[in-house]
């Protein structure tokens, strides 16, 4: 029997469609910039969130990473809120690859304030570092969306102080469903974005960087420096093209899971929802300890074909997407239940 | 009409039973270690080549730069070939990634003399870096293989100063043909090795680094940091079990072709072909200008169908690989021999 | 006339008897080891600290930075204050020569909660980085001494996680005299310490780090490779000593002298002074900028042969030292009554 | 007893003059811009190389990282000379602080030829690093002198490919004096230049590197970053300010005494002096170990209050400078010959 796989939209399975194109993708080298697939995806990665050029790397990690190493020069300083992905899930990797400083700034939900941002943009002082870059993610990996307004503002600001923005995009198309808006309205308020084609869009691997043609070009050769230059990857390429063109319009059905999810976890005694990072496929809450501990939680629902992470943070981090339905919601919810009472 | 693609081995397109197996690969999230294809590749990878442990990376020069920074603290000195991959090919990478200086030393067909790597290791002096670690490339790109006998000189060497040996053994399985032996007589003589499930072995993408159990622990977290933690991406290492069990035993048909084709273009005017690296899939060769010149081979080349490189270090190199027959070598020899005369 | 100085204690000079120091040291090659004044001052130094041995480095940031170096491995997290003197001012160096992620934490008054330390230690995930030392600053550059019950608390946390602790200690020695206690209490919770012969202690340049033996062994090393190995650098060791000697007893009347004019800024309309930082020779005020404004402040007193700099995060910052008498005081404060009536 | 010492022109005693110098500079806080001597220095080396700009560094090594640090960005390929300080005696420092690969040529007498310097710029290709600077060092470590004609050679190479040229001069009033030629007409062949205060020019410490004003200004923050920045620094500046503008001048005699050195300890059985690495104050020589061993005759010389060096790549180096008088010379001399008797 399979398992309901709740810990994260990253185990989403690629749709037999995608594999059917795998199997039949036109490819070359793409190195020599001969795969007729990756240059397809490439192409229609720009025109989706409305820049020159993008450029296919093996993961959002990668993408970040490599936009970082693009945009800034050493001992520069990056300006981001501090729970981003880039500060906790990238293995310290800006400070190796980039050689950048991280100034990590408090957050709401995830979200920094453009007051603290222009506020922690350095003077010109032979002390301090020189601010280098601006990073916002959308939608946050707390669960929450950053509103369109703010990322005007912080785009606004950096583009007074001649800074660049990126946006660590990973869950993008989450963040347009979310705000109701075209992704291109986001990406405005950004020089660069990275976003997954894997996660909710359901590819198998791979993410895209997207900026102006002259980033991108400096971006291609740093990749092949980061060693992300790979062959025949058309292979991916062609389940990227159908993620973008097909999964992108199916996101909201998650979200509505989600919050379907958060109701029924809130029927349950000794669980609190958190009510205000609810905009995306993912449901945080926290669960008395009395209730039941982690441990048994884990394993007893593990052993009714469940999976879930561990507590982060002090909260439980439920993911829906396309391999959960409503049905295997109302069967997580039974079971713990069940096993609650 | 296809294409003779004479570019590089690179360029090889996955086989039809590869792209039955990607469709069908049975995948999970490998950041969690759940991709049972991946795990499959990765055993089968160690067992080929001896080591407890095996990884799977984006490319060959992400492999390598990856075990540059496993192996080494910043600052140390690595000793190396002049003309290794990772000295020419991977766009300075070392000194960004690893933080460690390149001691490169001369070579003759691209293999190093011992004595020379022995009289390279830095003594203990408080002006002078470290020696970290020793490169050996097998094959060589240069078209030669290094006897084994001067691998296991070099990892005597090693071993007596306590310095581990990497291999980049991007084509060690046409070394391992070469020299009539199994690959594991090879790697014997290092401590970590990476090899390319691209190139002579067609699969689309992917390289693996192989090393102790501690060495691939560590060296996975690093490849985190380093952006090539990949999701589903047994989709890739469908082909590359395919790529280890069943394409190293054909590579003797890519060697025995590049001899072939060796012979064929010495029968051409104003030809020399590099006898003495020619021990794998790749051939070397000068061509008079005044024959004809550089441009107008490539281009009248590419009206014919033919793709090759430009001359690099005044040779050009035509490889044979799982996509180019005898009977597609005797049309590019018919095809030069019809532009010349 | 001669100028009061306001600026920082950094700009104190050398005292008469350091001159005849300096011009009589006896000297020698101190990268061969040779130089007898060199060697006696990091004896006195690491003697003054309670370690087993120290080093002397050109700067107080080249000292934090080398103890980085030493400390950590690349991609390694620091734990640290978000104003501390490496985080702000020391321009991103971390990240270039250390390859190390600052995690920067909120204080009161520059000191960190402990509970907020311990929660900053990253737990074992193939995503975040490790966390590979604690940084404390005493005294803080902000005016304020972190109590002993904090740095013991700190320390206890660091040992517990075996992670070792460096404190940035440019004024350890006024940090001492404020706390009334001997240097080596303090410096009992850290594996290393650096602090300043400059500043405070009038030495004309100069600072220490002290440590274990091994840690200081590894540290002369990388301080060759970052540039600080100098020749008969016992000139400036000379001073060096009789700052250590000599100076340290008389930094409570910089504290005295601070608290004056304290007292007396408070008597002018329109300033506050910050009570809560005000330990040792510095004194933190706002000043309402219609009384006076920075600019006109900063001109008029400087027609005055008096030097401040202007307003940092919105306040002043007036700094006593060996150059600054009680007179001198005096006559700022009657000046810039003067100014503003 | 004082003793000879031959290891090192490093070694050089601060003259009374200096000394005297020093207990009288007038200083102030460099960081701030208000050491005059300091400032004096700056101008006065400026000028003596004829570049726009100069600044005072800790160290050669410190220079010539900070120049490569200024000059770069992080991945570039550095042209140089295999043997060149740079690349055998600053640790490493290059892949950690600036980040860029060192491509090492063969040299004869460690200058470098133009032809390979040219062939080595890479050209413009995606697997390859950029070329960003070439380096000559002049006098070179090994005691020869490159003639103007190959340093500008070198220099017309690297303005066709737009490419700087750093000069590596610790010892480049050495040179002047051995070309006969002003130190200008040296400099005019690169685009920045460090050399040192110390060795043969006696300072106690410090070095200068040189260029353009925006080269200078980079570099100032730079020199923050990477600890450099000292406060009463003129203390060591007027000793170098004398250094540049006395000490220069008798040079020569230091190199006399070599040429009379090199003579006289060819005279000895088993000496075979380099003659063709004679041209500033250092004399290179092999000796015959059947006549005396390493080790004796480092510990018997010693016992005479000689000090020497061990053995490096074959040669023993004995070194000239102001504290090394001809009679010195005798004295060595017979005393080698009493010890082989």
């Amino acid at each position: 029997m399979k398992f309901i796989d709740l810990r994260s939209d990253t185990v989403t399975m690629p749709t037999d469609e995608m594999r059917q194109a795998i199997a039949n993708a036109e490819v070359g080298d793409d190195v020599y910039g001969d795969d007729p697939t990756i240059n397809k995806l490439e192409k229609l990665a720009a025109e989706k969130v409305g820049k020159e050029a993008a450029l296919f790397v093996p993961s959002g990690t990668f993408g970040n990473q490599l936009a970082l190493l693009t945009h800034t020069n050493r001992g520069q300083e990056v300006i981001i809120g501090k729970n981003n992905h880039i500060v906790v899930h990238e293995v310290g990797g800006s400070a190796v690859i980039a050689g950048v400083q991280l100034r990590t700034l408090e957050t709401v939900n995830g979200i920094m304030k453009p007051i603290d941002v222009e506020n922690a943009i350095r003077v010109d002082d032979i002390h301090e570092p020189e601010t280098g870059l601006i990073c916002v993610e959308e939608a946050h990996g707390c669960g929450s969306v950053v509103p369109l307004s703010i990322l005007k503002e912080i785009k606004d600001i950096a583009e007074k102080h001649s800074i660049p923005v990126h946006m660590d995009g990973a869950r993008l198309f989450n963040a347009a469903v979310s705000l109701g808006v075209d992704p291109k309205e986001i990406t405005a308020n950004c020089d660069s974005v990275m976003f997954c084609l894997s996660k909710g869009l359901a590819a198998p691997a791979g993410s895209m960087i997207a900026g102006s043609k002259s980033f991108i070009d400096k971006a291609r050769k740093y990749r092949k420096l980061m060693g992300g230059g790979m062959r025949q990857v058309g292979i991916i390429a062609a389940a990227g093209i159908i993620a973008l063109e097909k999964m992108a319009d199916r996101l909201h059905e998650d979200h509505e899971n989600a919050k379907y999810m958060a109701q029924r976890l809130s029927e349950l005694p000794g669980v609190e929802v958190v009510r205000d990072r609810l905009d995306i496929d993912m449901v945080f809450f926290r669960m008395a300890e009395d209730v039941i501990s982690e441990k048994t939680l884990i394993e007893k629902l593990y052993e009714k074909n469940i999976k879930i992470n561990g507590i982060e943070a002090d909260e439980y981090r439920f993911v829906c997407h396309i391999d959960v339905t409503k049905e295997d919601i109302d069967y997580v919810i039974d079971t713990m239940k069940s096993l609650i009472s």
